[in-house]
């Protein structure tokens, strides 16, 4: 079969896996679908309240069995179909699946009289990259469609372990490799407050489909702003944990409830540091926040690409509500953010592309525009002893700053707790525009803990476009290009707070902090 | 200049740095040398109670005053001396460095009252893989004579900052990837119990300098063994912590005294976890120690290569021990140990020696005999494709090894606290007959955390030779061919105690108990 025989194919077996009673009839007109679940009158009120619930209320409730994992279970369904028909953020739909899970686990409760684990009954969706034993993992690979998993991941079997039901795969960019969410089987997806921007990518599905409240939180990966990018064009947090700290979970208005599912995950997976959820740290930073401060960095600018005004905006606007607040801001000297931006972009096409373009070939279907960018099938192929001397620039990079920031604490005589950065130069960005991934990846490199927390929106009134720029370099010459208040205007923003490696604790304390002075409801 | 004048210099520079009146007049006779600096009245009496103390008994009295840094380090630098004209274990002496940082420590102390660090006074040796501002490090490789290291390595630093004196960095073979030490510049390290033996490697020169008490405490790394193999061949303690979990420190008698050097080495080292050393899993260990007991695995073969004699008895004495003591010891079965050695082998080979054979190029000499085991030039490189794969094939594995151990773990409804096992299938080996690396660098590609415990010694009476085994493979029947009890007696023998990734707390204290239930000296 023709790889768009088999794309169409599976776009109907997805079609197919959603009840009539579930589809939409009258579609929104052009403009935010996010109201669309709450006024179309396809939720009852109970299935509105469910799915508005916090992952922390939900998981008390089930637990006691005030809610059941059936009803819960439906309602999230019923809206993830919703989200789906308004933005095409799923891949995979098992609704039936999920039924019969939640059913078991009510069944079990009801005799047991205690829940199964620490997640028992909440429905968590997946990217389209976690495999679930009998379902597909395309990735958004043609040549990968029907290849049926024979195996859960380790992260599906803990979550199953923990009581989750699992009941939707979300989608993702061919190859995972862009911040934008388009692939050759299903299409694009869009962003559910205007059509026109990106949800972010990899984890672009998860952006959607939880900022619908299709989902309440969602498990994606992050090695250049994959969860990052989608938490912030969606207006959402999104924590990247350093290498070994799992789970990979994007959160969604709540960043607690990640402890629970830590079930010793290192005996399942060698990659995962035997860290438990350091309750310590966690006090540690709670009692500096509520007594001297939080000392702090922050940057606006990388010295690669200037963000856009609204971008510049949300920092400053966080720097002053924490400085209002008594914490200690300073500026922060990006430490040759574009010799780690060039290290990332080395990384990532250090196969020269080998990989991504065999399993296209496979199936014959094209890449996807934007992989260029990152990935060229015409890129020279390193060898063993060539990225081994990447790794080890990486190593000295990471080594160096962590000097920077050793000086920093020096001069201050005081701890750096986290640094203030954008996460991406512009706000939820329109499609095909997403060029420069230097502020997500310069942190992957560092392989720095990094949340990121939603700030504000995009305001034509305020964020006039600077006309008279000089770039800073080419790929900032197309950014500011981009620029454009009208387009953009209303387009969620955001910043990342950074923390060292293995940091999660604490930055995740000080990203409740930050979004505590900016007033974002946090639902609990 | 050509090579051989380049050694030539370097190995007479050596040579001056020994001061005339500790050069040995009379060289004993054939035989051990280890209780020549007890009897050959070059070191005093107070030198010698110096050098006979634990690295915990230093220093206190270090700390406290009641001996000088300068007196230690004199001792330490003398005894040292000895060791090297003994075995030729050191590649640079720097005695003087030593005695003036000695000096400005014993004034700090008599100035503040208070020692520097929790290292206050300290001798430590350094293998020279370790840079030290200023000096040479040659990993044995002739073109890096004279490149004076322009930096300390980050744990020559954390060293120097928990008041550490170096005064001496040890022999290792060309490029560290044997098991044996000999390269081109110094030749050859023997053992000091006899010049047949080999002292093993890489870290061989600081097995021969310890086991000489030239030295208390080693500073190595250990890759395929190479601070467990020296251990093993010297009768000492030898802990390879998994990656991650700095300092690669070699115990010499006492496991005691790691932590304290312990100061935040992640905000030095990237790739060091920010794990301080935790009281609660030495505690959790030794409550079970002292209570309901162990529950310990053990294997006396791993299915490729039968260890000689007296290492499989030295694992039958270590398991009755244990067993007398009220401890359960369970027979564990070696998973696809072949395939985790014949992944290690590609991982140490893959760049198709390019590396190493570039480096022996740009001098001109020659590779020694036993790096062609291991890598030859004649390899095929693999590409960046082919590395991920092994990679992968490699995490496959750790976690397939993880599921072993909880299924065995279910199957006892018990913890497995560790794996008693050979670190390698012979006592000290004669030279040039170290073969088969795999029963170390399988807990390597494993990243299991390993504690090498010595326990006997090789014994012609009771370790007869079975001449009617059948050999296993073709390096079974090399390494059988090589046993001659006559030949290998008196030659020390050791275990290793595995424990799962970064459970350097746990599997430390386990060795400590099988230590004290052998009747280990431990001069704490």
């Amino acid at each position: 079969m023709d790889w768009e025989s088999l794309a169409t194919k599976k776009r109907s077996d997805l079609e197919a896996s959603i009840p009539p009673e579930w589809r939409i009839k009258t579609h929104p007109a052009d403009g935010s679908v996010m109201s669309f679940p709450r006024t179309s009158g396809h939720l009852t009120l109970e299935e509105l309240v469910i799915t508005e619930y916090s992952a922390t209320e939900l998981v008390q409730k089930l637990a006691t069995g005030k809610l059941t994992s059936v009803a819960v279970t439906r309602a999230f369904c019923k809206r993830a179909a919703l989200a789906h028909q308004l933005t095409n953020c799923i891949h995979e739909f098992f609704p039936d699946i999920a039924l019969a899970r939640a059913q078991y686990l009510d069944g079990y409760l009801a005799e047991h009289k205690k829940p199964i684990g620490p997640l028992h009954g909440l429905p968590i969706s997946l990217k389209d990259q976690l495999r679930v034993k009998g379902l597909d993992t395309t990735m958004g690979y043609v040549s990968w469609i029907g290849k049926k998993d024979k195996d859960n991941s380790v992260l599906t079997t803990m979550l199953l372990n923990a009581g989750a039901v699992l009941y939707v795969k979300t989608s993702v960019p061919q190859s995972l490799m862009v911040c934008e969410t388009i692939n050759n089987i299903h299409g694009r997806t869009t962003n559910p407050r205007n059509k026109n921007w990106s949800c972010g990518g990899s984890s672009g599905g998860e952006g959607a489909i939880v900022a619908l409240r299709g989902g309440v939180i969602g498990v994606g990966t992050d090695i250049g702003g994959s969860i990052r990018v989608p938490a912030a064009f969606n207006f959402l947090y999104g924590l990247r944990p350093s290498h070994g700290r799992l789970p990979y979970a994007k959160m969604a208005n709540s960043m607690e409830g990640q402890e629970t599912i830590h079930s010793e995950p290192w005996s399942y997976d060698s990659k995962v540091i035997p860290m438990p959820w350091r309750r310590d740290e966690e006090e540690a930073i709670k009692a500096k926040i509520s007594s001297s401060g939080l000392t702090l960095g922050y940057y606006s600018c990388d010295g690669n690409v200037l963000p856009h005004p609204p971008v510049l905006r949300a920092v400053q606007t966080v720097v002053d509500k924490l400085s209002e607040a008594g914490h200690t801001v300073h500026p922060w000297e990006p430490y040759k953010h574009a010799h780690g931006v060039s290290l990332a972009n080395r990384i990532y096409a250090s196969d020269g592309g080998t990989d991504i373009f065999g399993v296209l070939k496979a199936s014959g279907e094209p890449a996807i525009p934007n992989i260029a960018d990152l990935v060229s099938p015409n890129l020279p192929k390193m060898n063993v002893n060539e990225l081994w001397d990447v790794q080890l620039q990486k190593w000295d990079y990471q080594c160096e700053y962590l000097s920077k920031i050793r000086q920093f604490e020096k001069e201050l005589d005081k701890e750096l707790d986290a640094i203030i950065a954008p996460i991406t130069p512009t706000a939820a960005i329109r499609h095909n525009q997403f060029k420069y991934y230097g502020y997500a990846s310069a942190i992957n490199i560092l392989d720095f803990t990094s949340v990121v927390v939603p700030v504000t929106y995009a305001d034509k009134a305020i964020d006039i476009k600077n006309e008279k720029l000089k770039p800073l370099s080419d790929i900032d010459e197309t950014v500011q290009a981009e620029y454009d208040p009208a387009e953009y205007h209303g387009a969620p923003v955001a910043v990342q707070i950074i923390g060292r490696r293995l940091t999660e604790e604490r930055v995740m304390c000080i990203a409740e902090e930050v979004g505590r002075l900016l007033g974002n409801e946090v639902t609990q």
